[in-house]
């Protein structure tokens, strides 16, 4: 670590923090040193954004710091784990203090709601992107991996499918308005770490919804060696997506659309979410079923049953 | 993570391992799950390369697979960490599978000499970087730090300074010659891992040379509340840097060149490592002893005495 970086690291994100689990060494050495407590089991999850690639060129560099965290932190949401701590390094071309002072601030607004610590990490010159290592805590032998679905168990997903797609495309139009339920989904996602905590004994699999439903629950499936029949109506929509679908007559639109980070996840088919926590039941709805048939179809209302499996692929566009 | 980079990492980077400590869980969920030994502390370090920036344009992916490893692992070295796991970001401009091969060739070849598991990653599209974030386990309460140098110690590096800022200027002339000492010094650096672990127990302090003599070991002054005077004749340079320094007529070369990634540490006066152990006394030189007063300060060879504490930084050039 250079002295520069040395300061611009102690400047923006050195934060004195009374939460639980603090590092025993944190920013400013060569590492940092970190204590396991006895009886967990560390989860980690690397994730990077590319300016141009993941956020559009001169995005607010607040509403990044949030979204950068909120992505790393809904990895960890769909493994069940309780964020910890991160390092982060960002690569920039420039040292622009007025932009590091804004990411940080929508960076550690987010950290602390979660109370995680900033470990350490890196800053580099070069064109813009952040990639962030997330650390959380499990209790050992629990987890949600991708491969626990069984046949018979039901698909859920958490929130609304598609929002985030919507509010990409307004953003590529131009608007930051907030107040918009779509802009908002696509710019400041909220991870569902709580919802992952409570799954942790509940369900059987989950994955966080990052590159479409349609692509993220086909990983699901292929890692579980099942297969799944979605029905249509049953997805959960704005009315903003709704609108879309119909003006652009796609109906299958919201199952190919990046950048939800809901949770989707399977319960088998004995347990009763409603009976178990009808809070957490409220936030979830149920979309399908887990079949022995590989492969994903979706049910259409008119009765069609189409077969979907690819989602947003970073290197293919789409 | 998107099926492309799933197919990425499942085709290049995963291996199957026998060695200590493989991960519960490892590549190909959303996060990946490590058990840390009862015992032990876990070392965390996060470092970027960027083409360009800490690359040549066009570099050899094998040897720059070898190298983002070798940054790494020195910062480990430099806490006295045993390394154990690592996940891997590589942003790059399109998939060039024989790119990946090439990378993930000189990757494992130094993760497998060190026992290190690929715990996990991202792949993404963008301008050619590399991030890296390694793990170590420590002993529960000992490790290597910045800060603790104490008037008296005597101040040591390993191996040589400033040949890989000679390599570096070879580089930049089109040499990839790994047979000269200074570019493979530059191309293949050698962490220095089992060094750093020995002196876990004998040095006061520790810090590897990544950005520069005179800038890494005033980190460690700075860290430490203390100065130091280095004896300009002690440092150990090979006969290719006094040839370059005499050829253009700088002593001070060496101290300002990056990329060495030997170990800058200090003894207690008290502490004889050659009655300690004969073999790591042969691996490093005495260059100076830490005082009371503030700042860096370079005994040269005519009696002079010059201040210096700038190195390398990766936002100013050089």
């Amino acid at each position: 670590m250079s002295s520069s970086e040395f300061s611009i690291i102690d400047e923006f994100f050195t934060v004195k923090s009374s939460q639980e689990f603090p590092p025993i060494l944190g920013v400013g050495d060569d590492c940092a040193v970190l204590d396991v407590p006895s009886g967990k089991q560390l989860a980690v999850s690397t994730d990077t954004l590319v300016e141009g690639t993941h956020f559009l060129e001169n995005s607010d560099p607040k509403l990044l710091g949030h979204k950068v965290l909120a992505v790393n932190l809904s990895d960890l949401a769909a493994m069940g784990a309780r964020p910890v701590w991160a390092s982060l390094a960002i690569t920039m071309p420039n040292i622009d203090k007025d932009w590091l002072a804004a990411f940080s601030k929508g960076f550690f607004a987010l950290a602390e709601k979660h109370s995680l610590h900033l470990i350490g990490g890196d800053t580099t010159q070069g064109p813009l992107s952040i990639t962030i290592t997330i650390m959380g805590l499990l209790p050992n032998h629990q987890r949600l991996t991708r491969g626990g679905a069984k046949v018979g168990d039901a698909i859920y997903v958490s929130g609304n499918i598609g929002d985030a797609g919507l509010g990409l495309l307004k953003a590529q139009s131009g608007s930051v308005d907030l107040g918009d339920e779509a802009v908002a989904a696509y710019l400041t996602p909220v991870p569902r770490v709580e919802l992952g905590r409570k799954l942790l004994t509940l369900a059987s699999s989950c994955i966080d919804i990052s590159d479409g439903l349609s692509a993220d629950l086909s990983h699901v499936l292929r890692a579980s060696n099942v297969g799944a029949t979605i029905q249509h109506q049953g997805i959960p929509l704005s009315d903003g997506v709704r609108q879309h679908m119909s003006e652009i007559g796609n109906q299958l639109w919201p199952y190919s659309t990046g950048d939800d980070y809901e949770l989707c996840f399977t319960v088998p088919s004995n347990v009763s979410l409603e009976r178990i926590d009808s809070k957490l039941a409220q936030m979830v709805t149920q979309i399908g079923v887990i079949e022995r048939e590989e492969g994903l179809r979706i049910q259409m209302s008119d009765g069609e049953k189409v077969t979907l499996n690819k989602g947003y692929e970073h290197f293919n566009g789409k």
